[in-house]
């Protein structure tokens, strides 16, 4: 049976996950890639070297991401935020972040440890989604 | 270290996988959802109830379908279809598309499989994703 989730109960999914799908537009067509992510204070963070996702959401900052706990066909939820993409430019603010993202993700690269440290390092965008509206549904 | 994976790898993440997540564009926003899909010459295959994801996908047909295989941050591949949303009309080939899911999905619901044999029953829409173009990143 499939339920729709609350705003709260969507929330908690979000939250408890650290891997999703980012969702944006380019040239009119969808596009979907993994990221890692956190959630903090309504926003999600995340980080990327320069490519198709970053071209792509730099036009146009609509994006989502979604994020589900799937254990089989018939017991899984997904959920999904949208928001308007930004990137995090002032050096201090970067190194907040990537600070933050290291302590979530202690795997990280070591370019990415490095650019912690020396959050000027240009390579890696540093980049938010502010978050205005959020659903899932549950199958279960 | 990322690496561009040729097309025909690409095609082999989609190939094993089974559970993707379908990108579409609904009112000018981009919109992920997973789905359990099956790769048959050249077009994705799958099934849904009506909503969200179906009147986006009839309103824009430019739909993707990206899949991966994570095993850590550092080693992982994903690749991604980008395509046209076709639906399966005839009972004929709906049929023969439920029972081709059902074989590869054999946990579907009742209701799924009542409908593979009574392929008449409007509830369900079954579709492909006519592929055109499928490109792929690995980590490793």
């Amino acid at each position: 049976m499939t339920v729709i989730l609350s705003e709260a109960e969507a929330l908690e999914v979000i939250k408890a996950g650290k891997l999703g799908r980012l969702g944006c537009i380019d040239k009119n067509e969808p596009y979907v890639v993994p990221i890692n992510y956190m959630l903090v204070e309504g926003s999600i963070y995340s980080h990327s070297l320069p490519g198709t996702k970053i071209d792509a959401m730099r036009l146009n900052p609509r994006v989502c991401l979604q994020v589900d706990e799937i254990d089989d066909e018939f017991h899984w939820r997904s959920a999904i935020v949208f928001g308007n993409y930004e990137e995090i430019q002032p050096p201090k603010d970067r190194r907040e972040v990537l600070r933050n993202l290291l302590y979530h993700f202690p795997k990280l690269t070591p370019v990415e440890s490095v650019m912690a440290h020396d959050a000027a390092a240009p390579d890696s965008i540093v980049f938010r989604i502010v978050v205005n509206r959020i659903s899932g549904v549950e199958e279960r």
